[in-house]
């Protein structure tokens, strides 16, 4: 295997743009010096195409969950009753969370690689009037769904005064997503995703009905205290020492898709989804999700007639590429290929062809470069990209 | 001014080693993969001497405060009385932390630039015979104070049955700490001080007694959750996506204190303490703290006869060194100077250099090279670092 070749293809975290890795190699700087002050200037009204708020995206040095939990301690309070959508293994996540603060919490669980049907959201709506909040996953990253979050969103407010808090740790900035225009109230995502970033920083942005409930919220919060991180923002500054190297990384990630277009990289992702899926289409290999349900960022196959684990295994050792297994239940059943961030069609075919090769390491007898063009005549199809 | 010259010595973030910074830039991996376990291996137990302790250091995503509220939500409750010794901004960050817990929180204040005494702490302990937890920092950033954590923690534990934990973010790496030794409970630090890294990563750990009172803990936390850390700990794992760049930085970092030896970094903190305070002292510059009570990473200078403020804009102009002002009443009384992590000697004789060539420009007049002469005897005196 060549010595140091890596190739990241899991759902995060994704590889790191060399410009990218350069940026944050730059000499330090003080967290309330000018220069400071500048790259958040030059950061905060990048954010807000990519969320599609005019509101300011927050900046929490923290993991993706840090996120989450900012979002459920700001705007629910022990004894209050909340929805949760739970789509997969992240969706669960929330609910933990809430039920750690005491929470009353109701479950719309949907079958793990199907996404949540806004008629079912209502229904669930009807059932559990008293519901100030609506927890949901964007994409669901341990299914490969991208749940339809305009439609729930929709619901929500047509049915209820709840406010839908949104995950959209593993797909937004690989996936248009309009916060403001959908009617999302808050919406969190992480920096080791299709932000192409190492993780460490978490993103958060809330809608005006939202900060009035955060503004009266009175649940215990110091490090996770919204209003903390909207002060700071409103003079270009955050509340605690931030994770600079990464703020320095973010400004490139930033320029990155200035250079590409906001609208190219969510094509390209889209691009990036047929691609894969038509390879394994080509194989009749069954995808975990159908074509309505499946996220432009994650793919989860699942195959009939062979081991997914024994697959992961070979292709790692002789080729040195990653992808992921299933989680919980969907263990050693499924395996799930990210196609997000710093990640081109060229990385597609790379990827389908390694893939090709370990089945036939396997043992599963299949028709060597048959993904390949399938995923090639996808790309003849729909990927003009320039 | 040269282009692209910065010096920083503030009192953290601090520079980061060009070999912390390639480290830093490797190609991101999984962080469920056996890349991150063994980058976890080779962490863990150098970490124990750096604290003093047999106990595992757990790594937590978020600033220095993420660290400092993981250690309130995990050793008090509601209701639960504790003492705050306040020798500055980050003594009184605890108490803000605990009120916004709903802890009842006695404060033992101490006049900004002296240590707290042990006497008054015994005595303190006598007024409030329920406390639960004494809160300490052991170096004060805003006063450059070094408490004698030691005894304290010995009076905590002669006269009380409260827990001690203690914030070492400005301090742990550059000082000698002996948690176990000491009877330190809980001691967090950061990662953009004395360690040379970047901000976003905040280490913890606990002694045996902290965790029988962490395991009974009922406040809710999920993402501070110490429990979890050291689940995962056990495993060579993280419960949540970790900031995978800091933690090669990391790995990086104690490659270098092992080439230098932890007593040599301690050695060489202390010179550049007594370089730093013999320079002022040379010119009849008051400094903020007595000779007992100086910390070895920043020194607090408050000069009578000529503005702050003014010495450090000339300073950062003219010769792009930075160095910190006061907070809250000690702003524009003094300025302060890190010299902490990644500076040496070396680093000291051209703070000095330029700050007597600022305090010229700013009217002061002073013996050039009086400063820089003083320091340099020490350095003859005490320098044999090797």
């Amino acid at each position: 295997m060549l010595a140091d070749q890596q190739l990241l293809r899991i759902p995060g975290p994704s590889p790191i743009p060399p410009s990218v890795t350069r940026a944050m190699s730059k000499p330090m700087i003080g967290h309330r010096a000018n220069e400071t002050k500048q790259l958040l200037q030059s950061i905060k009204p990048r954010l807000k195409p990519i969320f599609g708020t005019m509101q300011d995206v927050l900046l929490i040095a923290g993991s993706g969950t840090a996120g989450l939990e900012a979002a459920v301690v700001n705007t629910v309070m022990p004894g209050d009753e909340v929805l949760v959508i739970v789509t997969g293994a992240f969706g669960e996540r929330f609910s933990k969370i809430c039920l750690e603060y005491n929470i009353t919490v109701h479950e719309l669980e949907v079958e793990w690689g199907e996404a949540v049907k806004p008629e079912a959201l209502k229904q669930a709506l009807h059932e559990h009037p008293n519901v100030s909040v609506v927890f949901s996953t964007y994409c669901e990253t341990s299914t490969g769904v991208l749940n339809p979050i305009d439609q729930l969103a929709k619901a929500v407010h047509e049915y209820s005064n709840a406010l839908i808090v949104v995950d959209g740790v593993s797909c937004v900035a690989g996936v248009e997503t309009k916060m403001d225009e959908w009617g999302i109230d808050v919406l969190v995502t992480g920096s080791q995703k299709a932000f192409m970033l190492p993780g460490g920083l978490t993103l958060i942005a809330a809608s005006d009905r939202a900060w009035k409930v955060i503004e009266a919220n009175q649940q215990p919060s110091f490090y996770f205290d919204l209003k903390k991180y909207r002060s700071s923002s409103e003079e270009d500054s955050t509340p605690f020492t931030p994770a600079t190297s990464l703020l320095f990384g973010l400004e490139q990630v930033l320029n990155l898709f200035d250079e590409e277009g906001l609208e190219q990289v969510y094509a390209r992702h889209q691009l990036m989804m047929n691609m894969t899926r038509s390879a394994f289409r080509a194989h009749d290999i069954p995808l975990l999700t159908n074509d309505q349900s499946a996220s432009p960022t994650v793919t989860a196959v699942r195959p009939a007639d062979f081991a997914a684990e024994d697959l992961r295994k070979v292709i790692k050792n002789e080729f040195g590429l990653s992808i992921a297994g299933g989680q919980q239940h969907l263990k050693g059943e499924i395996f799930r290929i990210g196609h997000m961030g710093y990640c081109s069609p060229s990385e597609v075919l790379q990827t389908i062809g390694i893939i090709e090769l370990g089945m036939v390491k396997i043992g599963k007898g299949i028709d060597l470069g048959k993904g390949v063009k399938a995923a090639q005549e996808i790309y003849l199809q729909q990927g003009d990209l320039s």
